[in-house]
């Protein structure tokens, strides 16, 4: 059972998993370095513990202990306590729904753990905004999809933002970051998978001409170039979702959502 | 052909329609009471010029003067000139990729006129988030939807965030706010459209199973809860998305994207 701790003092060196939070890269920096990652809002903490996350501890304001109370209990990570004031003056933001949690970064997974057993898997390579991360997975894991694979620049599923936005999803969906990025159509094609790259390019199929029997990988590349040639030649499949004249293209993850729904496997089929 | 005017006082009164960018209720009265809506970033600036709305005045700072020439040369509306960190301080946020103009806001149009002609219609009920809305209107028009429609609780589709998160394309599909929102379902009856309304609800048919030969209307409810019961039971078709066991949903804008995509016109089918 937790302990709950009342402080009111933000310097408090137990608040340090806390500070700077609005800072993106200093937290990617940080985070990476102490192991740890933080979740927010009573939804996303709740389901951040009961899919298995170490809590290091949490941070509230006093009416949103009850609610998390089971969460608490559960555990033995401490329980801050600070008035909503100070909580926003530690963090420099307010505090969506009122609760954070510091969670254990769970151990980087092999690609190959991830993709055993999996029969659609999202490949998304150099996506640096946080917002469409998180909402690619939670589109991914509502439409069946069973795996994530992320190139070494893709932004962090763990970072507080994406988390938010997956609604959780990133601790539902199995996922890891692969090294070496450029090796990585081989070993999709070696695990069985048919990798469908999305692109605007020349000579791609429309997507609703894929054939969806097979296990599928859907490769997405960066908001703003797209995928690097590689992954255009290296693929099987080119895709593109038709689209009416004069439009650019879609939201990255409007376009993720088309094609997950449109390649889903036949459990999600009528 | 418009007249560059350089300025260095934030307070200069030529400047009043740039104030308090950041105070999203005080826009939303403030730009409804003085007729127009504000264009952030230098190609949306340009669409909506392009697109046919006039602007009243530009700003930016003095290096996206070339970027931008033909447009302000094209009309007679002043270019106010100030040092990117003299918008900043007016403004209260870095101006992304440094151009703001304000522009007349359209008169609002009747919901008849943005029907007639059109096959596909998305009708929001209540969604108050201008990214979402924005990221609405952008897939619908990738996907060859042809109008909007808008509850008068619906957020704003000329607020600044909408226009930027749609990529312009609220200027390019018509829309219209309805005033008789609960008279709404009669007047798509009579204009030839099926409304489909998207729902979580009991009874539902996968949307893989609705008949896209007709006109079709996609009827979507608030972030929160849905459509109203009112649209529940008078729409002829009640669809969902099938979704993996335990998922909540998907974000609404994602949602949006899978609908226009299943039930798009015949121009996007192979």
């Amino acid at each position: 059972m937790a302990q709950i701790v009342r402080l009111d003092d933000p310097s408090d060196p137990r608040l340090h998993d806390y500070t700077e939070l609005r800072d993106v890269s200093l937290r990617r920096r940080l985070e990476t370095e102490r192991g740890l990652f933080i979740a927010e809002g009573e939804k996303v903490v709740r389901r951040a513990v009961e899919s298995g996350h170490a809590p290091r501890s949490f941070l509230m304001a006093p009416r949103w202990i009850d609610g998390l109370g089971d969460v608490i209990d559960g555990t033995d990570a401490p329980c801050y306590v600070l008035e909503e004031s100070v909580i926003e003056h530690l963090t420099g933001f307010h505090v969506h729904r009122g609760a954070l949690a510091a969670l254990e970064r769970p151990p980087a997974r092999p690609a190959a753990t991830v993709l055993a057993g999996a029969r659609r898997v999202v490949v998304l390579e150099d996506l640096v905004d946080h917002t469409n991360v998180g909402a690619i997975f939670r589109s991914a894991a509502a439409l069946g999809w069973d795996a994530v694979l992320l190139s070494p620049r893709c932004a962090d599923p763990l970072y507080r933002r994406s988390i938010k936005v997956s609604m959780g999803a990133v601790f539902r969906l199995p996922w890891a970051r692969v090294d070496d990025w450029a090796s990585t159509p081989e070993l999709l094609a070696d695990a069985g998978f048919t990798a469908v790259a999305m692109t605007l390019g020349e000579g791609a199929v429309p997507i609703d001409e894929v054939d969806t029997d097979r296990p599928l990988a859907l490769v997405v590349g960066s908001e703003g170039h797209g995928l690097t040639r590689h992954w255009e030649s290296a693929s099987p499949v080119r895709a593109t979702i038709p689209m009416a004249e004069d439009i650019d293209s879609l939201n990255v993850a409007a376009s993720v959502a088309v094609a997950c729904w449109q390649l889903r496997g036949p459990s999600l089929r009528t």
